[in-house]
């Protein structure tokens, strides 16, 4: 494969620190990707987005495909120019969102057949058709079409699924040709099982990936599940290579994961979170709407050096929300992805002098102290 | 009066060019304030808003005396500590919004009691009450407490109106201590009728106000009528302080009124039409959601400096409105301000060097062979 870069760097037991080297300049790992669904991280102006320390964002193929469409993308010059991010993206493959949104989803081994949930119209996307979409859009990073395996799933359903995705990454990568800086990760898969998951990982392998990411975690099988799958599921991925944990998560998931050798995460729960007026800091979560805020003087957070930070009180993020007005969604998303990209700064910083065990304990003592507030 | 300044540095007919000096700063004039309703305007961060020309903001009485309480925001440090604005802020005396958004409305000589729109709790306004609230937010202009004549009105319901009015701006300035560098307006009202609107002009200026605004007008009235009520009004108002059009307006409406000698211009239209879809050009107004947007790799204006245009093709805006994605109001709210601002600064300087009646025939000529599109 042409492919993209991955430089390991440095690691502190299983613990990694490294560098993605892209078509549109390097990613520092353990990186978090903000989601940008449809070419936009909501209610972020790209720009905001870079200053909280991102390097990378994720957009959604099942969204752009629907609208504008990727050849509308492409005709307009590509996604990074259509939603002017200059720097890294990853694109997934859509598999997720058309189990979770699409409509009269009829699945088969040629692909998905569905309607979308804007208008009703029929689309179809197969392993080939993914690939496609993603190279229009001009994405760094490509994800391979998979059935994200539901959860629970007997493990019969599970070995069915996770033999599906396998034939499906064969195919995909049998159409793909990406340009040099661009790359193909594969998607394991195997739901709880850990022969499963070893199944799908040396079978991904075998055909040769970019880079290999953890689906079908964090769909309700609890963290302590999601780092049993980790701990089966990593040591059969090669050490020189990304390793992406999809969908994940809540800060202490991603230190956790981060612990047993994730490189790469994504979620919609800073982004998300912000807009309903939720702000995550060192001392845990405080939802800002509660009216204990509302002559509050004080930052989100101490220290943090983000716009919402640096300029208002939490009184005036608390009157935001209560009229409903925008800027209470900007501030808090601001904040919150600057939380995640400062976590992941600890992070990589704390791998780096070999003191990751450390940070982590630190990291739920400081938790475990702060006033978390029921959401 | 302690008040602020206000310098005519030059005039070209009618047309007058200005500063106003107040103790968060200057503001060249002809000036576009635009709305922060709540202490912010809406989907903007105030730096974004600063970096469209604009040198000063309003902000409602009505709305912030309900949410959340003008004791609340001085407690705080007052309304640029607040809401991050460190530049001049004219607040409205909240009447306007009692008569069109408060429910249950009881008006009296006293003032006038009324239910929140909000939650229905009691309130009242009275004209000793709106200046407290106005010193306890801290603002740089303060408004008289005035009754906003309905329209259309009788010549006889107009007169009890406007005499109301003026017996509450005496009631206004009797309890008034501005701080140097604050200052009170009075309001002009008298609907449609020329010799009402005289009266009240003398009835002002026999108090003595820092400056005095032209109320009661975009209300339905047309742009013809309300050219005609500044012509009639205007040379009631010493040239030596400044004049506030309230509420005004469309682009063409500030043109001509800027040519009869306003200073001071407030309105929504900008930045509700950003969050709406509608962005000003000097071509007139396009409609972004319109499907002939889709493809079009332009900006919304060529040569606009803004945010918006110098990053956006109105391909990408048209998907952010389909989409619904917040990113595609603000950046449309941030293009149709600094097309505001742009129009102000281009005013002032046509005044500088008297060609202002060139500029506005040649901005209608703009206006009429521009692509407007039908809102």
């Amino acid at each position: 494969m042409s492919g993209i870069g991955f430089e390991r760097l440095g690691s502190d037991g299983t613990a990694r620190r490294g560098r993605l080297d892209t078509a549109h300049g390097s990613v520092a790992t353990p990186a978090f990707m903000p989601v940008g669904t449809a070419a936009t991280v909501k209610a972020m102006a790209p720009e905001a987005v870079r200053e909280t320390g991102a390097e990378i964002v994720l957009a959604n193929t099942y969204h752009l495909m629907l609208q504008p469409t990727a050849e509308r993308i492409a005709g307009l010059g590509g996604l990074h120019e259509f939603m002017n991010w200059q720097s890294p993206i990853l694109t997934d493959s859509g598999g997720f969102q058309v189990m979770s949104l699409a409509k009269l989803r009829q699945l088969d081994e040629s692909g998905v057949r569905f309607r979308s949930h804007l208008d009703g119209s029929s689309h179809e996307l197969t392993p080939e058709r993914a690939i496609e979409i993603q190279a229009l859009l001009g994405s760094d990073i490509s994800m391979v079409l998979d059935e994200c395996t539901s959860y629970p799933a007997s493990e019969d359903d599970a070995a069915k699924s996770m033999r599906l995705s396998l034939r499906w990454a064969e195919r995909c990568l049998a159409v793909s040709r990406p340009p040099p800086g661009q790359g193909l990760f594969g998607i394991v898969q195997g739901s709880t099982y850990g022969e499963l998951r070893a199944e799908s990982a040396a079978g991904l392998i075998d055909l040769g990936f970019d880079g290999y990411a953890i689906g079908g975690l964090a769909v309700g099988e609890g963290q302590t599940e999601m780092f049993r799958v980790l701990d089966v599921s990593l040591p059969q991925l090669p050490a020189e290579r990304p390793r992406y944990l999809m969908g994940v998560g809540k800060p202490a998931d991603i230190v956790g994961a981060v612990g047993r050798g994730i490189d790469m995460f994504d979620c919609v729960l800073p982004t998300r979170s912000g807009r309903t007026g939720q702000a995550f800091t060192a001392g845990g979560a405080l939802n800002i709407r509660n009216a204990r805020h509302r002559e509050d003087p004080r930052p989100l957070e101490d220290g943090c050096p983000c716009a919402a930070c640096r300029s208002y009180a939490r009184a005036y993020l608390h009157h935001l929300f209560r009229a409903k007005e925008m800027l209470g969604p900007m501030l808090l998303t601001t904040h919150n992805l600057t939380y995640y990209q400062r976590l992941m700064a600890e992070l990589r910083a704390a791998i780096e002098v070999g003191r990751f065990a450390e940070f982590a304990a630190d990291f739920a003592d400081r938790q475990a102290a702060g006033d978390i507030e029921p959401l």
